[in-house]
């Protein structure tokens, strides 16, 4: 008897799932944090512990018996992914970014793209069994239209207003008086880290100032035209993911099919897993 | 007999500058690097080095009885400037920006606007004897038009031509081949200092890459809202300075006057100090 693992592992938390020959769960787990290049012999104990869960709730099964995709943040540093792989003990194991298992999960087996909007963003596109990656790269040089890009220039913005360069706006004024003015603003653009910025999103996507609606606006414009140049003449069914998926779709929705995800990322897991076989 | 200190220090040097009641330059100093955010004590033995050098070729007048005006990189940060201050025998000190002084050495007693573009970008309006401070804000939330902040576009673009979001151009394909690809462009990007990005500059507003000029089209064309902003109806004389001063005044030239500088950091330091009395 065939079973299978899907792991869908993050900063926060890992979960587990056991599927059977037939693709039905059978058992489910929870444990702590698994980022492997955070770190990996804490991600490793959090994994394990989430699958040991998962095959004592589905009351059988072994280890050592798994077919099993990892879907993982930190995945993309190949040292640390290496590394967890020669430290689990499944009988076949493939280890994956969590985006990847996101994606998988949001389009099943169909073709479509998926663009992920959260603290970071990140696209792919699935065609046939093929899929592949765009965007990303990271808060400093891409992660268009995420989060922690729209906050920094949220940031931008209000050193822009007091210098008199754009209008000043509600929205602008409140983020200088509740960093401390320029001098404020500055020092913590200097300290915080993306998910710092990405805590002024929100407030940017909401809508109602003129300066945040500007800077969506644009936002708004990158990603479509980033969307345009992946459906490459196509009509690509296209998913939203992320804390800011359901801003974006709402503000895109008549030019391509848009879409509800299929699944969660644990369920891309499984399903690549079954394919894995 | 009064006599007046000038000094002009950063991260590289100092310059020291004695001038008599009549302003005729009377000694000239250098040493070591006075950047006093960086190391206050290192930068005021060089300040004093420097000082003494320039009394020395005076042939006369005393530590205590200069008025001195400093122009210090750092001393935007007030512990640092504190700290100095308390530290200097002159009988008269004040510490401003290396930015104010070069300002003033640009204009002389002229209304005017000064634009320094060099690794960072900031802005100086002086109009009468009063001079204010525009832009500047660091790499990450400001620096519009600078060379570090082109150098950061540039190395996103070049991730975003590798997916095919914008269109490959030769500069852009030659800054991934010497990154070593997206991941080492990625990995550049996250350890470089402004400085760093700052040496693709030259190759931006060199000319001749389509990717390179559609870059610093966008940096001019902000450049020149942000001076018609501080014209605010006026026709201001216009003094670029810094590495990218001549590429922005050949862009920009018949818009408003474009002077040349009427002097150094320096002379502003001096020319500070005249007015301290």
């Amino acid at each position: 008897m065939s079973y299978f693992l899907g792991i869908d592992g993050g900063g926060t938390g890992c979960r587990a799932a056991i599927a059977d020959g037939s693709g039905r769960i059978i058992g489910e787990g929870a444990s702590g944090p698994a980022n492997i290049s955070t770190d990996v012999k804490t991600a490793c104990a959090n994994i394990l512990a989430a699958a040991r869960a998962a095959l004592e709730q589905a009351g059988r099964g072994h280890v050592d018996e798994l077919t099993a995709v990892l879907g993982l943040a930190g995945a993309n540093v190949t040292a640390a992914a290496l590394s967890l792989q020669s430290m689990l003990p499944f009988r076949r194991t493939r280890i994956v970014t969590d985006a990847v298992t996101a994606a998988t999960g949001a389009l099943g087996a169909d073709d479509g793209i998926v663009a992920a909007m959260g603290t970071g963003s990140v696209f792919a596109v699935q065609i046939g069994s093929e899929m592949r990656q765009y965007g990303g790269r990271g808060f400093l040089l891409g992660d268009e239209g995420s989060g922690a890009v729209l906050g920094r220039a949220l940031l931008s913005e209000a050193l822009r207003a007091e210098d008199g360069f754009v209008p000043m706006s509600p929205l602008l004024q409140a983020v200088l008086d509740e960093l401390g003015g320029i001098e404020g603003v500055i020092s913590f653009g200097l300290r915080a880290r993306p998910a710092e910025f990405a805590i002024f999103a929100p407030r940017i996507v909401a809508g109602g100032d003129p300066a945040a609606e500007r800077l969506f606006d644009s936002a708004v414009a990158e990603i479509r035209a980033m969307i345009d140049t992946l459906q490459a003449g196509r009509d690509l069914p296209v998913v939203f993911l992320g804390g800011l998926g359901a801003h974006y779709a709402h503000r895109l929705q008549g030019l391509w099919p848009i879409r509800a995800p299929k699944g969660s990322g644990l369920d891309g897991a499984l399903h690549l897993a079954r394919q894995e076989v």
